[in-house]
Formats: C-alpha cells, sequence, structure tokens
C-alpha cells in the first residue's frame, strides 16, 4: 500500500476506520450515503481496491469499471429510482470539483435533476 | 437491427446520416460536440454498438464501457482539460433529463463547473 492510499478517505472508508452508512456492496464495490447530498438520493460508489480516478480505473481495470457502474444501477433499483430516473458521474480535477482521489460513482436521483455543467 | 435502432439518433450519427462534428473515434466509439454545450467543453462519446443505456451497456458489453470511458478520458486530453479537470456523465431516465435511448458519455470541463444534483 502507497502512502497516499493509507491516507485515502474512502480507502479509510471500505475498511471501516471511517463510519459510513452502507447502502449496497460487493466482493469488489461498497456503495454508501454522501454525506453533502445535492439531491434526496445521493450514494457514492467506489471499488474496494485503490485506483486514483475514473481514467485509472478504466484502463487498470475495466471489468471493475463494469462492476462499480452495475452496482450503481443495482443501488438505483434498491432506492426506487431505477423508472424515475438517475444520474451517474465520476468527476476528475479542480474544475469538476473532486475532493477525494479514490475513484467513486456518484448515483443521484429521486427528484427531478437540473443540468450538471456550468453553475 | 431493431426498429428502435433503426430510428436511433445517435446509430444515425455514428453511421454519418446525420451530420455532426467529430472531435476523437476509435473503432467502436464515436465522440462529438453536445449542440447544446452546457459548458465550455462538452462532448458526447457513444459505443458504435446500440446499447440501451448505461447499465445495459456495462452488462452486456463491459469492455466496451471502458472503450468509452477511455475515449472520454482522451477527448479531455485533447481538449487540454485533463489537469484542469471534467465530469463525465451518464444520464438514465426522465429524472436525470434524458433524451436519447443510446448510452453516451458526456465529457464536461473548460471552466469550472456547479453541481449536479438538484436544480
Amino acid at each position: 500500500m502507497s502512502s497516499s492510499e493509507a491516507e485515502c478517505l474512502f480507502c479509510k472508508i471500505v475498511a471501516g476506520d471511517i463510519p459510513s452508512t452502507a447502502v449496497f456492496e460487493t466482493a469488489t464495490t461498497y456503495a454508501f450515503r454522501d454525506i453533502n447530498p445535492q439531491a434526496d438520493v445521493h450514494v457514492l460508489v467506489v471499488p474496494r481496491n485503490h485506483h486514483a480516478d475514473a481514467a485509472a480505473l478504466s484502463s487498470e481495470d475495466p471489468a471493475l469499471l463494469a462492476e462499480v457502474m452495475l452496482a450503481g444501477a443495482e443501488v438505483a433499483k434498491q432506492e426506487g429510482i431505477e423508472e424515475s430516473g438517475y444520474r451517474l458521474v465520476f468527476n476528475t480535477g479542480p474544475d469538476a470539483g473532486r475532493t477525494v482521489f479514490h475513484a467513486h460513482l456518484h448515483v443521484l436521483g429521486g427528484e427531478q435533476l437540473g443540468l450538471f455543467g456550468r453553475p
């Protein structure tokens, strides 16, 4: 484990060292509620293994990327928003407001969502 | 080809039957500018093959999902927003404002982006 992983917030959440509200989990993924929700439903899905961002996850472990996406779809089903609709978001870098450097998928829904580009 | 594919806007764009402004392409993906951009950079990446939405693409062809994501990262590099940051978005269903039923990844950046949940 590199020092960046040892200090990684989401690695600590996956390990249970920092508490979170679990929503769904598989052998390779973990889903929990965002502590600053932007919608009625706002869940984060992370791969248990550390990958820096969406591009790294996609190139380093494409099967795991698909598992993260399918976990997001399963969360939508569990939360009852599969039919009403949901948004899946990966943010990379400062302009996207990204703050944790462990790839994570946002799952949002439960109400009519707004636009997703400029403020 | 099903009738839904025959009538699919993005299948027609991939086929060149409807014009678009190409940004990047591979053997399996095609990227073009959104005609209603929500940010300075707003590009759509689609798999050339028809898949209804992100969940279907993830379960039916996980390798292709990764190719779409990596094409999105390559678009970010080409557009000069790899370091400043970018957002990758899949919308599913009415609450997310989805309008075309061929899985597509939004790539947004080039300026400070806003929130991405409720309006």
